[in-house]
């Protein structure tokens, strides 16, 4: 059973980054054991998932989530015990996953927690595979990719953490996954631990000609995370009526001038459609999504992947080394 | 009763342009008169139409229509008057639009071509608002834009043959209609003859100023004809869930070096959809496109704008002026 410790160490927001993120943007605090009201609990984080749309967050102007103001704590889904209850639904010792902070122990409302089953190894993955994350594959994928067997998809940052569940996704559906990831070793990952049919490396000087070769029959459904010049190549490549499912832009959230897509044209000329998405915003589809990820997970057919760093105190340069591309998989922070 | 010229003159596709096409693209030749077999009628051909798509198919490379060959006649739909019949649907005398070439005398099948009213007024309107690019508006505001009422829908090229039904269909749908278009005189007639709430002059220094002052509540669909950099701008004004219709990207025919869309972001943004399209994929949806037009026509609801060049001779001129932004609504070409 988790015990509290003495203070809670928080991670606040310290400074607005200009490009990529740096230590002195974050500053770790030491503050009071939080106290609890009427349908609340506390609860000790184990687990802490850091995100590419927090890099978001810290811009001066809002994106598709609010800004955060310079002091706040930094916010981010965890994994936890409760230590106190004041609610029935929940009691001590129970285990959740929900929004909360980077910090030692967090106060929320029982209504904003989903209670996991412990025995689950690794407890993580409610962070990523069986999580958000894998809940934001489904949900590109199949209601706006429409993925059909046979069919081409194509995943930039195919080893991050969504991008690693859209190609198995993918495979299961009987498609055709190609995967492009940042280096030698992450192909071979998504290639050989993934089950994708094939991954190019974006960094080689080769890849243009080692996309379109490992895509003899074009690409019918995009799911796009990165943007930039990946995605405006990727673009020449679409078949007739493709259709993309676009989960973020990663390559341009540090960005000081933003990349120009030359070939938007080639969304009229191949009838292509195109939808940006957030998760929020289909919870119709999530009982479904869940029900598809923990039977293939349970199965042994859908991997959770992921990258541990150890350490409240080392949050920063796990996020900012997930912005780089460092991770494999999920980025999570162990906590305890 | 139309008869028939001792010669039919016809322009061909003569040379492949670099940027903006030239005269010397195009041949006028006189040749015979064409004879027809079984299923097919002779026209008599009295309006042109001479539309953007086709500098894309003046293309090295296939877009989303084949490219023409050198020596090929150009292709175009025209309306004129049967001369001769090989088919008994169709009687001398009868009136027909369809799918021909630049030349005063076609063959085609009659399965090809439809029939159409000749007491109505202009004949050449099925050429515009009562015909395909009618057609073309209803289909991407539509199923696409998905306009409700009071919702913002904007349209550039709002002064051509497809943007000005756009507005006008979106104002009967109980929309706000707000066009872009290339100087202050069109931008006058597109609100005083067509009836949209502004329209902004992209010519205008200030051009963006005026357009987001003319959209205080944003974008809810656009119906885009344009592409580059007034796209690029637009995608700022969106509005979360806006739709997008993409008819085409004018802007970007002739450009020898393409415009490079810097707010692709914006896309996931505001979970933004968008839809290239044509006109031939969704026949499905011709009847009801073609009962509403044609009933909003007949109640003085909507209007056919035009911009007539005299003489098949002076067709590729008619054609470079329309690709330059000199016509206002549907540019036809009168061959008889």
């Amino acid at each position: 059973m988790s015990s509290l410790p003495a203070v809670n160490r928080q991670i606040l927001y310290a400074k607005r980054p200009e490009g990529m993120p740096t230590l002195d943007c974050f500053k770790l605090e030491s503050g009071p054991i939080p106290t609890i009201k009427t349908g609340e609990v506390l609860i000790r984080n184990y687990y802490l998932s850091v995100d590419p749309y927090i890099r978001m967050r810290m811009e001066a102007k809002d994106s598709y989530a609010p800004v955060m103001q310079i002091g706040e704590k930094m916010v981010g889904r965890t994994i936890g015990q409760v230590v106190q209850s004041l609610d029935n639904s929940l009691q001590v010792g129970d285990w959740v996953v929900g929004r909360m902070s980077w910090e030692d122990v967090s106060a929320a409302p029982v209504k904003e927690l989903q209670k996991i089953d412990p025995s689950f190894k690794p407890l993580s993955a409610f962070l990523g595979a069986l999580g958000s994350t894998g809940l934001t594959a489904w949900v590109g994928l199949m209601a706006f990719g429409k993925p059909v067997a046979g069919e081409t998809v194509l995943v930039s940052v195919a080893s991050g953490a969504v991008g690693s569940v859209v190609g198995q996704l993918a495979k299961l559906r009987g498609c055709r996954a190609v995967g492009i990831a940042g280096g030698a070793r992450k192909c071979e990952i998504v290639v050989k631990e993934l089950g994708f049919d094939a991954c190019i490396d974006y960094k080689s000087p080769e890849f243009e000609k080692n996309l379109a070769q490992a895509l003899p029959g074009g690409v019918d459904v995009y799911f796009d995370n990165v943007g930039g010049p990946i995605t405006d190549y990727v673009l020449t490549l679409l078949n007739l009526r493709a259709r993309v499912a676009l989960c973020g832009t990663v390559s341009q959230y540090n960005a000081t001038e933003l990349y120009g897509i030359k070939n938007y044209r080639e969304f009229f000329n191949k009838r292509v459609s195109l939808h940006g998405f957030v998760l929020s915003d289909h919870r119709d589809l999530w009982p479904e999504a869940t029900r598809e990820i923990q039977e293939a997970y349970s199965a042994g057919k859908l991997k959770h992947l992921e990258t541990v760093a150890e350490g409240l105190e080392n949050a920063p340069q796990a996020f900012i080394d997930m912005l780089n591309g460092a991770n494999v998989g999920k980025q999570i922070v162990r906590i305890v």
